[in-house]
């Protein structure tokens, strides 16, 4: 993916510098040829100083509004708390700003479709959310063959976000604001759903699950492996898993099955070319965490984040779904993540 | 796995010569030790004909009570049409026979409650029923690590059915009376998940579906593509996925997801150990039916009842599992599966 | 592989019973449609008791030479030390019997030539030498592939037989008898090769090896880790690898290279169709030994001897190559063995 | 792989911008934190065209001997036909400047004895031969487990280098200035096997070849497959392939044989993680060729190479061998694929 930069870079602002937002901003800042990184935000002393040895000189930002106000700044990339994300898409708009923003776009319908109205007032602006996985050459590859009529008619998915097992069960303590398994995790299920299907609507939900090892998640009501069942206008199904007790590593692995055949993406979550031959037979190690499953994808959405921004510049339009997910991904991804939830705590089918 | 075949073997009688019914007939002739196969009944001239040809000389019979009058069989093996298998059940226990069954025992819940109780009037014969996964050597070897405690406790279960598409549609001719696809296919998987999950019983179960390509099915309310989430008592889940569209072949594969770690049974359904490099990449071909896939299975299962027979007359005792499935476990498989064709016609979970 | 059985029966006496012994004993008596084991001879007490125990009431002997008295035998069938095979073979059709001997044939080649002379006085009598893996269903799946002219025309063959180490060194006593590893292991390798390469003549041979665990093994010139390279006529190559200390298991693996495309048998050494997904990472165990790994094609191997006695009878012909390898086969392959083990040695390519 | 780039860049003028320039080109200019391209250098102008569009405002020089008087140039990144490697390696130390050179140094060991003496005269200058194996993740994560003794002692190698053949057979024009397959393609997988022993020492080589589509190379007494097996002091063995001539892509695949276990790179060369399930089976497509199968390991030879020479600025002292592969690396895979070329040529195993 190798990206002409004769035009004007990308002037970028990077808010959040925990490990997710570290990667982005060293991405933005070397590995980007449209983007430059202009400055960085955190309320932290620590990963202002991570900034200022790690990148390029930046602007160091502690207050969200301060780097708004900065006017060289042309795109915001957010890797803020979950709850922050839609005030701070409707401030980085409202300051005349592109947006990148992790996902989820929000927990909460009505304050997604209020960041989409918001964001239907500004079309010269980019609003774009990380669902990298689109980016992910693999998947990227599968959806090509897709779309080329590789397997006929794709009608059914099967999907699974499956994080090894943390046995202190540290992320139990973030559980009640997660949103629960199926909006933390399948949430990127779901997207991939939605964007292999078309974008079809779905129209019923249904789901289980339960507590194998973590039982601290009974308290908000989540579970750490659930299953859930998606069914989408024109006959589609899916059908996903999550899990946070994997043995093995985060295997996130997806089927797409047509009429005339089938693709699979990341069957063997492998972590390298390398096969061990020993006492305990042929094996491979595995991706330890999303981190190292999707570290190219992560270049290559901010790689399309930036060339979409560029690319609208001299359209003078819109931005295209090439620049990743929108919000109204975002909300449709939200909308069937709840209504999983909602079955999973009452035992019934949610109509959508 | 040799066998010694001092003890007088078990004298049986094949009922039913179609395609199962003549491998089943030739195991019983040649490859298994403590059986000999004295007999055989069909309707049909050309059945009784490849008997007469392929077969070591034996009885040949076209009516079931001529057969049944034989005192020289000590067991009866129906690979009979499944409409008939409760009656021929009945019928050869009243006659003193033991008996091995095809599955299913039968679609209908009262009928199996039936042939149980007759059953359990005659402890001192064996009836099997012939969930023929259960002796596949790769699910022996699973079964035997779970049971080992490899992979902690298990506490779900994904498995799938699949078979290679017939472009003819052949078997929508069958479906009315094939129970539809989770009767048909899945309760194999169910059997699979209720063995590995100690015949835990099943508390709930909810199925979606989708016609993908035989349209024909409509008309009995049955789909070539369904999935089924069934939730067993313990917290224990599993997944079922049961299809008519495959295109590259019968793809049986299960998925036993314990505490420490998980077990996949046969992922890639190979045909054999070659690997082919071509234009195409590399690939290896699949076992185009469940016969291919499951040579050794029908012949171990064979074996299996054979030995117990013989070990029951040594014991004197009531058969064991190693037998293979039970008629228990046949009621159980259908009354599961017929909750999920129950949830897929209603679309509402199924309490069990 | 149904067979039919309707001729009468060979009857097949067996010569020693040693573990390799009593597979095949155990297959004739129960597995093998058309053979019947009439006989065992060994010297040795408990391998007649296991017989007596294990096996059909078959007649016992302890001098081979009273067991080629046995009027009522057809065929004799060898397991006994290599050394002793080209006189049994030779006393076998003296006494007017079909012979199957277990490779090698010998490790002389001018013995090869003496038996090769004095069977070809005896052309109603069918002669075959063990190399089991024509037989194996995934090289015979291979074979069929490459007749076919699926990878266009096969030039080059990489093929190695390589064993689990035993810790022991038990085998490190038999080396000096076993005419090193190039005669004892890749004697396989290099009839495989023959075999694809439709019996092609081998013009040179090149060797090399080392000892890496076996210390034992230089006393008498042999190593535990070889690679050979053989060229054939017609611009083709072999190259052999054969190891007595693989940590994983037996790993008989062979790779042939076409014009058009390439096969692989038998890549990874899979036990079984389980795949184990635990700390370690994604794994699968591996076959222990050649006794796991060929199984089957010891039992068709049994078959395909039988079926083409029977055949003989028919035809009233001389045996065909399905019975499997030829005297003439085994010669060339312990020639070729021969001239590995020399350039081993000399650290010069031997022109044959 | 993330570096901070908090000193003064190294300033890189690139040689040569065909396929392999400009992807050295484009990396160094966008991907490799340490290093900033200032320059490049090319006699075709069409080259330098897209220099101007592509690369961020290059200094452009259209004769080697200008770019060498540019004192703003710290490094020459050479990727220039082989033939003039030595020679301008040695302009480029003469000039002050660090030098990273494409593989091979030369086809002639006076000629690398040369650049090497020149070059130890010039201990302040890193001069690097582009063995880009070594940076490849998976052979990185495969030598860390060597020298972790994962696999004990490694004994054996078995390395390959084969790649999608050409219909067209255009690399046939180029095979008389090629050194030959073993000089061309094996000596990648030379580097790498005296990358994992150690350095060891080679003391005889022996080869086979055949020419099995491309008939033209027989003029300049080259092959198109060819085998050899080169022995290393410590009774270690490597056994090399290389192949024009493969029907499914680039598949460079190596093999680490220890006394407790073994590692394999590569041995499916897949493209992706992306399965495909249809009617030929289940396959993955392969690498096309060494640039999209060796992507990774070129960007990481660079961010090496820069900081590398950054580290030397700090520490005054020579480079390390964490650069990559040295000039006395580069004599010795081009004496070790001479050894391999004369054999070929004599049928004699020559002593090294």
């Amino acid at each position: 993916m190798t990206i002409s930069a004769k035009r004007a870079p990308v002037r970028v602002g990077v808010v959040g510098l925990g490990r997710l937002g570290k990667r982005h901003a060293t991405n933005l800042a070397y590995r980007v040829p449209g983007a430059a990184l202009l400055a960085v935000c955190s309320p932290l002393d620590d990963e202002l100083a991570w900034a200022r040895d790690a990148l390029p000189e930046p602007r160091l930002y502690a207050e969200y509004d301060a780097m708004l106000a900065d006017g060289d700044i042309d795109a915001i990339w957010l890797v803020t708390p979950s709850s922050l994300h839609a005030e701070q898409i409707v401030a980085a708009l409202a300051a005349g700003k592109h947006v990148f923003c992790e996902k989820p776009l929000s927990l909460d319908v009505a304050q997604c479709e209020h960041v989409l109205a918001f964001a239907r007032e500004h079309p010269e602006l980019q609003a774009t959310i990380g669902f990298m996985r689109r980016f992910d050459p693999s998947y990227r590859d599968a959806y090509e063959k897709v779309m080329a009529g590789k397997i006929g008619r794709p009608f059914m998915i099967r999907s699974q976000t499956t994080d090894k097992n943390d046995p202190e069960g540290f992320f139990v303590r973030f559980a009640p604001n997660s949103g629960g398994i199926f909006l933390d995790c399948t949430v990127h299920d779901i997207d991939i759903a939605r964007w292999f299907f078309g974008h079809a609507r779905a129209t019923r939900a249904y789901a289980a699950g339960t507590v194998a090892l973590h039982e601290g998640l009974r308290e908000c009501g989540d579970v750490d492996n659930g299953v859930g069942v998606v069914e989408f206008e024109g006959g589609r199904l899916a059908v996903f898993y999550a899990s946070r007790t994997m043995a093995h590593g985060n295997d996130t692995h997806s089927e797409i099955i047509g009429t005339a055949g089938a693709l699979s993406v990341g069957h063997n979550p492998r972590a390298s070319r390398v096969e061990i031959y020993d006492e305990s037979g042929v094996r491979n190690e595995c991706t330890p965490t999303f981190f190292d499953r999707f570290e190219e994808a992560f270049l290559h959405e901010a790689q399309a984040f930036a060339a979409s921004i560029g690319a609208r510049g001299e359209r003078g339009a819109s931005g295209s779904e090439s620049a990743g997910a929108t919000l109204a991904d975002a909300l449709e991804a939200t909308r069937i993540g709840l209504a999983l939830r909602e079955a999973l705590e009452t035992g019934t089918p949610v109509v959508l």
